[in-house]
């Protein structure tokens, strides 16, 4: 049982923060000076989400090695929205391989906005963490990864991905939000018609089905402490870290762990691998998923979005985060002193 | 002295990659396999860079420590070309700071081509490693580093910077092509003039002077191992790792690294940031500048390009590097096991 | 009745063209010119549309006082295609006026394809001749010329236009091709999305009725003698010429002529404005309806099409004709002396 | 002696105008209604075009018979600008003809910003009415027309044209406006280099003296009363209605007046064509060159332009002259009844 590998590993302090409470502590203190900012906008698309409160404010963590602390509105149910845009890719993955993957979808930044009706120079979406890409992910796990499947199983199969994920943490559906997305869906429907016409998705494709099915990946509703273990599962190359079942190969989460790095955080994702140096993933509902690879996945949720559609106080967080702690992807780990390493 | 700090380590048998001879004969072995690939194309673009050998093949590693091996043509003189672009972009950083320079000069992937007739939706270039944001960072150099000094002395500051980064070894300049660069550069001063129109450059700029000022830059002459020297400086957080000489703030190359990560390799650079997951910089003359930070820095050469202007051996080299070691930024430490640690 | 005014005129020897028959000898010449080009393939993403006969070749000619002429199959039918843009587009001008029609469509060339995914810079539809801007004019029929009509009304009242301008000649439906072309319309529904994403449809606008109305009208069918009416009804000021019923005000047809002049032949537009100078408005299963304003409309057809979509042998027959006489908008009348004033 | 033409034609009353002295009335009472037209700001990228007082105003009308009328500021100078484009134009055609011409430059408006750094889809700029392609139809003067013409040659020559055009009236030279405006010309240089990168020039061409040649063909310099005299040789079929000499023929007007009537106002062109139907040019100085084919040229002059760089009051007299007049294109000549035929 994992309890036995985490009690272990505490006995031999092995963790690998080996100090975690006052890591912890320094988290609050990030967090607090989070919780004052009221900037943003809570999005306003469909009318679901407009009801969220513009005060919640959580954050979870969970270590590789199972340790785990959260502070805010952490059990609050919110839907993944493009936080599970990651996820489907990484099945898409596991179960095609990166070949197959990436003959029909790019692995580079557009250059352009996240839904912009635009494909790249080989008539393929740019990657899989933009609308077209996952769209086109979920057209691959329609026609390639369960062809028999009906949608309702195949809907039932992406959950239990996500559930093995989470450490079988809470992970439910919105049904309200599903309809609302597929219902206000003009430019969704505008891209997946559009690369129909461009030959993009595999044979058999069922254009409805697709569009069903993204949606209701973006209707799956999580909250923050589960989604911190999904995100742990990611830091720790694809197996959980509180039930150290292996969900993915390292080799899968290398790769999307790679796509989020460049573009993970909308039009900022550029920005964002600049300053912060760590894949993230953000989400319109108000999510941002941060993995420290090797060492802890973090995630923070508040509804409220800045102009590009990251939520602001979760932007925050990992900007101080990444200047408390040596967690850039580049920070010198020798000498860079002014920098903790927890 | 830094024999002296070599030759402690050693003693202390505290090396970054500890079996040095065994993890050279993995590198022989990848020299070896690209040796034989002859594909790709020599530049044409100006008649100096058509001369070199299509054989010409030389690969220098130096660690952190200052461990170093060199294979193959590592002592042929060619000239920098866009791999000054990292260089001079962490001078203005290091000495204007980065919310300076990136006031005139984005950090992100421009999803173009790397010369694109372009410009952000801040009107700004859209990073220092394409032309247009070198040509850029010249301009800084020029009009807010050194302001007073002439063209001459701006030169002899920059190459001083360069020979620093290389612990003093060979820096030269190769003037017929500076001479051919500036003769058949129809696009670049496409580009100086729509970014002078653009209002993108500090006051008091000269054009005509920034311009000289990047073809020498370009022109600037080096070998494999002077520039593996350099690659390690940057792995090392600014420190040469032969003289133990602080050039740079740790800070500057974290951002320079960052840069490299996403658009260091031309229009392969999303691709290279997905499969080899490290910073690099390739030239049109055929070199490949790679940094594995905190371990070591690698410069391959040689000529024959790719259609995307890649060094066609240099870019296996990466490519077949990666695959052996767990260098890739996100490979798992723990969990990837069919990777050797060196 | 019409023939009396046709016979009165004859009387007085005022036609337009008062040497009809030597002018018909011309035509035929031209027309036997074009016979032999077998240049061109027939358009074949839906199956009804190649099964047309690549050799079939008409011409049919009416002058605004009625004079005809015919040669070749006339009286095949085809299908309208893009041929019907103009009609509605004048009907949508004659119902609610040049300021509000063009207050939701421009009236410029795009300098794109004539489906590319793109608005102009108030984010309209370029113009009511491609297919985006025709959508739009399909839409302000159903939402503010007729909202109160069920879609069967509606598409009555739209052929009940096209009749009265073709003096009641043929004018039909091909139910097979209205529901290919709805199968086969992935970018058509792609523009319709994105256009309603960006809100430029008028309120209460069903889209799923609109793109039905705008692939009905593409469907309609009719032959070379019923168009050559039509066209010759827009040369006459919108006043049909064989049966002198005002179908149109002038103002109409200047704005429809107008338009027809920049944007008729898809991306071949300028070049044909350029050579040929006079409006026209070419359609994918090979119709060119052409209009020599105050002096009479034709109408060539022949299916096999050029790279841009343009019928061959319709575009050789205006190019031809204009070389041969001073039809040409900017033709000097009095100074040009090689060309007949027919 | 043209005065014994003119003279001869008004004793068999053959005027085009027959009423010249009620046409004129209205004239008058459209440029009044004009001058109260206070919006519009002057050019102001260079020192020399502020100078002008925004109150000027004239309006030049000489027809195709040589019948002149003149009002307001006709006598005052200012440079042509892009006035001279159809003019070099005209020139490049009349001596290599169309062919030769139109394999450097199209002939379809672009659908961009008309200084917009990009060329069509064969890599040419689009037509020679927007500053790349009057760049274009320099070089071929300079390279193909007149090779071995220097400097100043073929800078006379073309004056020399110009002059012819206009009936012997006043074209001068400001030299100051040449100077500022090669200062002042970064965009210019910009799509010099760019195009010869793209190798759109004639071998042989010297991009200095062309750029040199283009600027000075802008700071050409004249009055209304000169240029209207132009307008109304290019209404004539290329036949200077004043002189009588054939400068140019009617085959090089009928272009040039195709591409003006599509490409004369910038990015108003599409409107212009649609609401005035009929060839113009305008110019950054606040010219307006408008051609009434086989009737009139008139020249209207006003230095406030509006956003899109047209002229305000010479725009404005357009469209009503359009709306009292049956001139537009595709006014219907006998069903239009609340239109003057004067």
């Amino acid at each position: 049982a994992p309890n036995i590998v985490l009690i272990a590993k505490a006995f031999r302090q092995q963790f690998i923060i080996p100090d975690f409470s006052s890591f912890v502590k320094d988290i609050e203190e990030i967090y607090n000076r989070c919780k004052v900012n009221t900037s943003g906008k809570i999005a306003d698309y469909i009318p679901q989400l407009t009801r969220y409160c513009p005060e919640s404010w959580g954050v979870s963590i969970c270590t590789v090695d199972g340790q785990r602390f959260s502070i805010g509105d952490v059990e609050e149910p919110f839907t993944l929205q493009s936080c599970s845009k990651p996820l489907t890719y990484a099945i898409a993955l596991e179960k095609l391989g990166p070949k197959v993957v990436h003959s029909y979808v790019g692995q580079e930044p557009s250059g352009r906005n996240f839904n912009e009706l635009v494909l790249d120079q080989n008539k393929k979406p740019h990657n899989p963490m933009i609308n077209a890409g996952a769209i086109l992910t979920c057209s691959l796990m329609n026609a390639l990864v369960k062809p028999d499947m009906t949608s309702a199983e195949i809907f039932d199969y992406t959950m239990s991905w996500f559930k093995r994920l989470s450490g079988g943490e809470y992970i439910g559906f919105n049904n309200a939000v599903f309809l609302s997305e597929r219902e206000a869906a003009d430019r969704n429907y505008a891209l997946g018609f559009y690369m129909r016409e461009n030959k993009c998705f595999p044979k058999r494709t069922n254009l409805k089905e697709v569009m069903d099915y993204y949606f209701q990946c973006c209707a799956m509703e999580t909250n923050c402490e589960a989604m911190s273990v999904i995100a742990a599962s990611m830091a720790n190359g694809g197996i959980c870290p509180t039930t150290e079942e292996k969900v993915f190969r390292p080799e899968v989460i290398r790769d999307v762990l790679s796509i989020m790095h460049s573009c993970g955080t909308y039009d900022y994702s550029g920005q964002f691998a600049f300053k912060v140096g760590l894949p993230a993933k953000s989400g319109v509902s108000g999510g941002m998923m941060l993995v420290i690879p090797n060492v802890m996945g973090i995630f923070a949720w508040s509804p409220p979005l800045d102009d590009l559609g990251n939520t602001v106080r979760g932007l925050q967080f990992c900007e101080e985060l990444v200047n408390t702690f040596n967690f850039h992807r580049y920070d010198n780990l020798k000498h860079l002193s002014n920098k903790k390493d927890p």
